[in-house]
């Protein structure tokens, strides 16, 4: 299949290249060229726009940082709705439901069609193909998802209609997450004060009750206190918690609120460009 | 082996059980004494007061509701701990650190040992012999308790001499769980207000990036709202979070207060013999 894809980051590169190993011809675009030049020797097509990497009528991935990159890509000076037409734009990125909702109309005002698909798993799950995608849209575009879908994932849920739905259960599944490491970033403080070592306690914990990969991976990376760069970055992990407390709206969760604050404070203390993880570093001192 | 069980409430009463099944012979103590009669009719011997229940050198297991009632049981006026003289306590209910290690002290002074090994696991992992066990105390002590632990849990998983250990790792443990527990309630309500089935938001996360026993349990009854009793009371998690709390003295930690918060006001709303995930029920309304 010719596929399009947009945006080659740390998650997107390893889709792509899982799509070229599959068999499919890629056109691919990133906003720093090099890194579409460098999928050219696995057999991509690399273009100078995302219009360029469109066809009437043919699929179009979106996997990029946020909602104005995405808007940009899509609806911007060269942006590819119009080129792909009666095509179908799968779109991946942690964005808000609403963009989604409102490019599906752009791309149904051509004749097209837009499934959204954000997806779970960090770097190294995209480049094993083990991604967890929940999905929505019309049922005919996820009917032509779903094949390349399951060449990026493990796992593909189906939420309906609504293309806003799968990106509310993605921001949904990172405030889990994120409320998860804070938790286990205080827990790791009160364990070693207590003169445990925090990696005994992790594993214990990561082997029965908490034996699921949000624990091992996050509680791993806490327990070894390494917060270096290559998973989940703080700074776009702080993007997901405004787009969840905007998702939230007049609703007063507790939680959320504490969250919002404690991401504030570490983009504050510069830890934007470090794993999520370091949350843990703003935690005050006993 | 001649073993004393004191404390058959919902957990103990099922542990006792394990422990008559796999051949041991029961003295059993509980404080209202019909839970202790009916074991009569599967081969425990019921008695009168915890002293009663030991014999010297032997050993005694307590699994009681808190802090009071299990120093009451071990160092009260008819307390079993001189009784028990050179023999093992194996101490399993969620207590604080300290109290362990005072009876530890106790029972060395007359020659014996204490293991602590509190249980993660609700009464249905109790009845499965499936537990999660962290203990601690000296090493002769352990090595004495295993069997028997071994009898009542899937995993064993020691923390060294301090007999406060393991009761740390516990109430880290259900700090976690309280959190989680929190933040699936604060991610339910978003999901549900944005037009999303809470179970089919649930069964995505708890097949992938949560899928163990903490969402799976307490996850399950909060996306089918079934606040029940008879799992975890919210009575129990509130107290186990003020020890958790007092084991992180001045450490001020922002989620542990927000919890704190949280439970103060779902036991003044009167939920606290509930099950814990009643929690939900207080979250401010849209």
């Amino acid at each position: 299949m010719d596929i399009a894809f947009l945006g080659l980051g740390s998650m997107g590169l390893p889709m792509a290249r899982n799509l070229l190993k599959a068999g499919h011809r890629l056109k691919v675009w990133n906003r720093s060229a090099d890194k579409a030049r460098a999928l050219e020797a696995e057999g991509a097509t690399a273009v100078g726009h995302p219009k360029q990497a469109v066809s009437p009528g043919g699929v179009a991935i979106t996997m990029l940082s946020d909602d104005a990159a995405l808007e940009a890509v899509a609806l911007g000076a060269n942006g590819f709705v119009p080129a792909l037409g009666k095509g179908l734009h799968i779109s991946m990125s942690t964005v808000s439901p609403e963009l989604n909702r409102r490019l599906a109309k752009s791309q149904h005002a051509v004749g097209g069609a837009l499934v959204a698909a954000p997806v779970f798993g960090r770097p190294d799950a995209a480049a094993a193909a083990k991604l967890n995608i929940p999905c929505s849209g019309s049922e005919a575009a996820r009917a032509r998802a779903l094949p390349i879908l399951a060449t990026l994932g493990q796992r593909v849920q189906s939420f309906g209609e609504d293309p806003g739905a799968a990106n509310v259960v993605k921001l949904n599944g990172n405030f889990l997450l994120l409320a998860a490491t804070q938790a286990m970033a205080e827990t790791l403080a009160v364990a070693q004060a207590a003169g445990l070592e925090r990696r005994d306690v992790m594993d214990f914990f990561t082997s029965t009750t908490f034996a699921c990969p949000a624990y091992l991976v996050y509680g791993g990376r806490l327990a070894d206190e390494d917060y270096s760069a290559g998973g989940f970055k703080l700074s776009l992990a702080a993007k997901d918690l405004r787009l969840f407390s905007a998702l939230a709206g007049g609703h007063n969760l507790p939680l959320r609120g504490l969250l919002e604050q404690r991401f504030q404070e570490a983009m504050d203390s510069g830890l934007g460009d470090q794993d999520v993880t370091a949350l843990a570093q703003t935690l005050p001192r006993k």
